[in-house]
């Protein structure tokens, strides 16, 4: 259920704001978190890994009955607790420096595993911002990946929308409780990403909107994501901590260029300067991406500090590739050592066209099949 | 006068369309290009260094009266034919691979051996085009660059003119012989620029705007340029040549971004995915020169080729830094080796605190002084 402990105990630690690195600290001090909690606050304190504001919280009067809530919350239909290294944790985010200890999620969790492309950007965007937010996510979406972002107005919402219209859909990464919605604007875009495509947050039930969570989250929409896209965004803005935190992860990041008159195309052309990849179209992103990926995800991005896990998640953590992609496995089973054109592949799997050529770009961007000369694909893995 | 032969031989070899590499193998042959005229037309025919076409122009019965004509033209005020290798030839221009033999000049020849910056780009700029182009233009020429262009409508234009707001004027690389002004609704412009800047063009007299020679003038913007600024490009379009050849030259691109909805702003993206810089103003341009500007003037950009010429003139060619830029002689002589500050160079100057500002950029620009730390410069050389 947990590569650390049972759920109540790390629910309470998740309750109790702690991170993946403290939790691993204090496991290895106890044995586990259930063993840490049984010890007592004093016992724990002595140990000086938490701060005394995550004891106060670790060990508050309604602990238990808050661990229980969100236990029952986690056994609603479509709610779930994934801790981290557990199956259905985002194997790439589990990949960067401070990853979550425990995510909720609302809605489809296969989602979370596919290929993703973060796109953030301002919220006081242009409406020909916003058009190119949603043409780029709706033409990436379509071709098989996830387009995440934070919902926030402006591109965020935009992103978001473009994504839903796309097999690849959406995830939101929020930075309150997943029981509620923020902003209360985008209510029932959020309910409709909760039921098509998928919600999660770091954050336990019933946590506010504060101001100091959201650069917090913006790790986990990069960590998320093969790559992050920037369509307009100032100077000084959020999505440029986004963008930031997504390079010194190792990912990609791509910018939308703008006019030097325009002050919301500013953040984007700092981008570029500092060597984010100019783009004017989701074709560029997929080209980049295609022999970008497989780097994103070789082992000199896993983090060296994670050495309490077990031999059995060091070995998932260092697989070079995601699993296949949800929507392309109908094609891959197809598809052999040896070369095979598209016209036995229309045979064979009956498929159209088009939606083989969606589902092989799928398969290219995350390293389970490569191109070959004259239109021939060949399996990697 | 030259370091080839005497001017009317120069001048037959320059009506006869000859480059400089077929007058540098004539001139090997023959030991002079007087000397290969006198020889006669059969004599040249038989090195097959000259192609048909060139034998017939050179030795055309009119090539007297015309070498007559241009040496009198050479002979008006602000008129002038400048041999490679000689005194007033542009140094930078010099050291490009295929440099022209002769440039004709009108105006002020001292101009072409300031550093200058090529600012090309679209003939059906937007209005917004057009406005980057000419605020660019007067602000780098404010700081005393010349600004390099080619005359044609739109971005050209604009160019030239915010040249002729500053001090570093503007030098117009023209297609046609330089007793003829295209295309006629730049008559004015023309004019302007003949008398405060300078015209160049490496046609003869009474060439005639003809479409294959523009790429080939192209060559020359950017090689008399330290570096190539695209503001407005179409895809395939000539300004993009430009570009090419400033970086085939080792010379830096520059390139205005725009909305991806706008045409006119691909050429301009293309060539940022391709390495050109991406500004946003001319001080971004400042700024990156200032860098790079002593690395485009070392030997490693001189021809290899060129070993016809005297030591006198390799010396020459190997000079790392340009001549004093013109408008910054004056505050050059009061900088020693040792440091100066700003409060000093005001006392010693008796000039403003904004124009030694702006000579000491130039001087930075061009290799002539650095700047230390505290606001204090030093002379290199």
């Amino acid at each position: 259920m947990s590569i650390f402990s049972d759920l109540p105990s790390l629910l309470a630690f998740h309750i109790g704001h702690i991170s993946l690195k403290q939790a691993q600290a204090v496991q290895s001090h106890f044995g586990s978190l259930e063993a840490a909690l049984h010890s007592g606050k004093e016992a724990l304190s002595a140990t000086q890994i938490l701060k005394p504001a995550q004891l106060n919280r670790l060990f508050e009067e309604a602990r238990l009955q808050r661990v229980e809530e969100a236990m029952l919350w986690g056994e609603q239909a479509e709610q779930n607790w994934l801790p981290f290294g557990s199956e259905h944790y985002p194997k790439l985010l589990q990949t960067i420096d401070d990853a979550p200890l425990l995510l909720g999620s609302r809605g489809r969790i296969e989602l979370l595993q596919d290929p993703q492309l973060a796109i953030v950007g301002s919220r006081h965007a242009s409406k020909q911002g916003l058009m190119i937010a949603k043409d780029f996510a709706q033409h990436l979406s379509h071709q098989g990946l996830g387009i995440t972002s934070g919902l926030a107005l402006g591109i965020d919402t935009a992103a978001h929308q473009g994504g839903l219209l796309g097999i690849g859909k959406t995830i939101a990464v929020v930075a309150t409780g997943l029981d509620r919605i923020y902003p209360a604007s985008n209510q029932a875009l959020g309910r409709q990403i909760a039921e098509e495509g998928v919600m999660v947050s770091e954050f336990p039930l019933g946590t506010k909107p504060l101001t100091y969570h959201f650069p917090k989250r913006n790790r986990i929409i990069s960590g998320l994501s093969v790559g992050t896209l920037v369509v307009e965004a100032a100077l000084k803005s959020g999505s440029l901590i986004t963008a930031k935190t997504a390079m010194n992860q190792g990912r990609d990041v791509f910018a939308v260029p703008g006019s030097i008159n325009n002050p919301q195309a500013k953040g984007c052309h700092q981008l570029i300067k500092q060597g984010a990849k100019l783009v004017e179209s989701g074709q560029d992103i997929l080209e980049e991406l295609s022999s970008q990926l497989q780097h994103a995800l070789m082992p000199k991005n896993l983090p060296q500090t994670q050495d309490l896990f077990t031999a059995e998640t060091h070995e998932k953590l260092t697989q070079k590739i995601l699993p296949p992609p949800s929507h392309a496995s109908s094609i891959l089973e197809h598809i052999g050592y040896d070369a095979i054109g598209m016209d036995e592949l229309v045979v064979l799997s009956k498929s159209p066209v088009y939606d083989i050529q969606s589902q092989l770009m799928l398969l290219e961007l995350s390293g389970h099949v490569e191109k070959l000369s004259a239109g021939r694909w060949r399996r990697l893995n």
